[in-house]
C-alpha cells in the first residue's frame, strides 16, 4: 500500500501549532538570566502581554504548566475556610475544585452539565445565598468540552461586590474575547501552548488591585508560586525563568500584537463557525450546548468509537484531534481551531474527518463538510 | 475584514516544501570543508543519492542551480559542430536548445507542442535520418507544462547506438520513475529544490561509463563545471561546496532512503492522480496532453486570468501556484505535487482553487474537487 508522508497537523486544544519563526526564536544562544540583556527580553514580552490580557496590570510569568498558574491563583488567594464558588462544567472546573479542596476552602460547587454555561442570574442568586463568598472560580473556555462560560456577565456581577472572580483562560485567552480591565475580571491566568502559539512551559497570570490585596492578606503557605515574590521582582523572575522559552514568548507576543487582538478574536470566531458548520453538514451533533471558539467537540455517530477514529487519524495521517475525557471518552472528538490556524487547517481537519468517518463505515458525503466550511469563509469575505 | 494567518503553502514545481528536519539540518555549525569530518557527510549524501538515481555510477554535486547542471552536461559533452537532437516541448527544452547553441552544436530540433510527448518511433526515425547524432537531450518532466517524455523508451533506442541520451530530471527525479542503469540513460541531472525537499543551491549529476568517455574527449573550454575536476576529487569537491546545504542533503537523502524509492514514485503518482481528478471534476481541462507526476497544469476558464487568480491565492491566502510561461502566461495554473506532500496538501490546493475560482466568478460547486481527490485517495487505501 502506498504511504503518504505524515505531517504534523496538530488540532488539539494545547499544544497548538507553533509557527517556525517562534520555534527558531527558541534556538538562540542561552544567555544568563541575571543580566540586563536577558531582562530586556523578558520585560518586552511581559509588557506586550498586557495588551493581550487587555489590562494595565502587570502580567507575570512562571516556569510551569497552566495547572501551576491555577495553583498560584488558589494558594495566593484562598485561606483555609474561605468560602468559594466553583463553577464546574467539565474537567477543568473539577481541577478548580480539587485545588480549592487541597487548600482547605469552604466550597460551594455549582455543578453544571458538561459543556453548559451558567446563567448569570444563577450566580447572582448564589451570591445572595452566600454573601460571604470570597472568590468565584470559573473558566473562559472549558477545554474538556469546548464549552464557554459568560465571563463578561459574571464579572459584571462580582465587580460590584467584595467577591473576586478568577478566570482560567488557559485555553480561552486570545481565542475568545476577554477584556480584563473593562469587564472587571480580578485574576486571569493562561498557558502559552495555546493561543500564544508556543511550546508548553510558561504560564502567565495577571491580578488587579483588589486581587493583590487578597494576596497580601493570604496566610496559605506557598513558596515557588508565592506571587509576592513575583511582584517584588517584576519584570524579573524570582527563580530561574525558562530562558529560551522567553525568547519565544517575546517573538509570540510580537507576532500577536502585529496581528492585533481584535483580529485574533474575530479569526478564531470564524474558524469556529466554519468548523461547527462543517461537522453539522456531515450530520454530526455538537457536544457542547454553549460552545466557545477554542475547539469544537463533536459527537461521533452511535457505532463509531471516537478513540479508534482519533487513533487512526493520528497514527496514519498525522491529523491529531483530542478524544473526550471521562464519561465521553470514545464518544466525542475535540477538534481545536486554536492559535496559528488558517482556513486551510480547518479544511484539512474536516477532510480528514470525512475520510476517517467513511473508513469506519459512516455514510458520509465526501466534501460536504469541506463545502460548508468554505461557504462560511467565503461569506466572511475571506 | 477578518484576516487569516497566512501560512506558506508552496505548491510550485520548485522550490517545493522543505520539511523542518531538513531546514534544521542546515542550522548546524559550519565546519571547514577540507576536513575528514566534512568529507564524511558529503560522501554519505552522495553515496546515498546513487539509489535515488538508480545507478551504481557516482553522483556528483555542484554548487549551482539546475541550469548549472544543464550547462555542465552540454559543456562537458558537446564539441563545436557536434550533431545533437533536442526534444523541445517547453521552456526547458528551449533551454537545452540555447545551451547547445551557446556551445556551437549542430542542432536538430524536434519541436513538439507544449505538453506533448515524443513518440519513440519518431526518435528512431530521426536517428536513422541523422546517424551521426552524438547526443539526444530531453526532459523527464518539462516543468513549464507538467508534460513528460518517455525516457525509458527513448533510452531503449539510444542505448543500442553510439548516441548518448542526456536527461534533465531536475523536476522529475523522484516524482517519476527513472532507472538510470536499468534503462541505459547516459546522463541524469537534477536540482535539490524539488523532489529532494531542499532549499535551492545544489545540483546533482551522474554519468555512465560511455558518457565519461565523451567527457574525456570533449575539447570545449570549461572550468567551474569541468566534470574531470569533479571526478578527480570525488567524493570531495573541486571548489568550495555549499557546506550547510550539504548537511541538509545528507538529511534529505536519509529521509528519502527511509521512505524508499518505490513508495516515493507511487506517492507522487497518487498525488498527481488525485489532483487531475479534482480539477477535472471542477470542469477544468488539463493543459498537458501527456502529463507527468510533478505538477498538474490546469487551463483556466475562458474569462479568468490565471495570473490574477494566482496572485490572489498567493498574496491573500499563501497558496502558491505557478503561472504559465510565455504563450500560456495568464492561461494556465501549474499546481505542483512535488516532494514533501501529503494528501492534505492536495486538498488544500484544491479547496483554495475552488474558492479562488468562485471569487473570480466561475460557477464552481465548492467541495466537488476536494471530493474527487478524497475518492482517489480512499480508493488507493489511504
Amino acid at each position: 500500500m502506498i504511504k503518504m508522508v505524515r505531517k504534523n497537523y496538530l488540532m488539539t486544544p494545547g499544544p497548538a501549532p507553533v509557527p517556525i519563526d517562534i520555534l527558531l526564536a527558541g534556538a538562540q544562544d542561552t544567555i544568563h538570566h541575571r543580566t540586563p540583556q536577558y531582562l530586556e527580553i523578558q520585560k518586552k514580552a511581559l509588557e506586550g502581554a498586557k495588551n493581550l490580557f487587555q489590562t494595565s496590570n502587570d502580567v507575570m510569568l512562571m516556569s510551569s504548566s497552566g495547572t501551576g498558574a491555577m495553583e498560584t491563583a488558589v494558594s495566593n488567594l484562598v485561606n483555609p475556610g474561605d468560602k468559594v464558588i466553583v463553577i464546574n462544567s467539565g474537567k477543568f472546573g473539577e481541577r478548580w475544585l480539587k485545588l480549592c479542596k487541597t487548600f482547605g476552602a469552604n466550597i460551594v460547587e455549582e455543578k453544571l452539565d458538561w459543556g453548559v454555561a451558567i446563567q448569570p442570574e444563577r450566580l447572582s442568586a448564589l451570591l445572595k445565598e452566600h454573601p460571604d463568598t470570597k472568590i468565584v472560580f470559573t473558566q473562559l473556555n472549558e477545554t474538556s468540552t469546548g464549552g464557554r462560560q459568560p465571563v463578561k456577565e459574571l464579572a459584571a456581577i462580582t465587580r460590584n461586590t467584595d467577591t473576586l472572580i478568577v478566570v482560567d483562560a488557559i485555553s480561552g485567552l486570545l481565542a475568545m474575547e476577554l477584556k480584563m480591565d473593562e469587564w472587571g475580571v480580578d485574576v486571569v491566568i493562561t498557558g502559552v501552548q495555546k493561543g500564544f502559539m508556543m511550546p508548553p512551559g510558561v504560564a502567565l497570570i495577571s491580578l488587579n488591585e483588589r486581587a493583590w490585596k487578597a494576596v497580601e492578606n493570604c496566610k496559605t503557605p506557598r513558596f515557588y508560586f508565592d506571587l509576592r515574590q513575583y511582584k517584588k521582582n517584576y519584570p524579573d523572575s524570582p527563580w530561574t525563568p525558562p530562558i529560551n522559552l522567553i525568547y519565544q514568548l517575546e517573538k509570540a507576543v510580537d507576532m500577536l500584537l502585529k496581528e492585533g487582538i481584535e483580529n485574533i478574536w474575530a479569526r478564531h470566531e470564524l474558524l469556529a463557525q466554519a468548523t461547527r458548520a462543517a461537522v453539522q453538514a456531515l450530520g454530526l451533533k455538537l457536544y457542547a450546548k454553549d460552545p466557545g471558539n477554542v475547539l469544537t467537540s463533536v459527537c461521533m455517530p452511535e457505532n463509531i468509537s471516537s478513540s479508534k477514529i482519533i487513533k487512526m487519524l493520528r497514527d496514519d495521517w498525522g491529523v491529531v484531534f483530542a478524544d473526550g475525557q471521562d464519561d465521553v471518552k470514545g464518544k466525542i472528538a475535540r477538534i481545536a481551531h486554536l492559535g496559528y490556524m488558517s482556513q486551510f487547517d480547518i479544511i484539512t481537519a474536516i477532510a480528514a474527518l470525512e475520510m476517517g468517518l467513511a473508513k469506519f463505515g459512516y455514510n458520509v458525503e465526501l466534501g460536504k463538510g469541506v463545502r460548508a466550511a468554505q461557504e462560511v469563509f467565503m461569506k466572511a469575505g475571506i
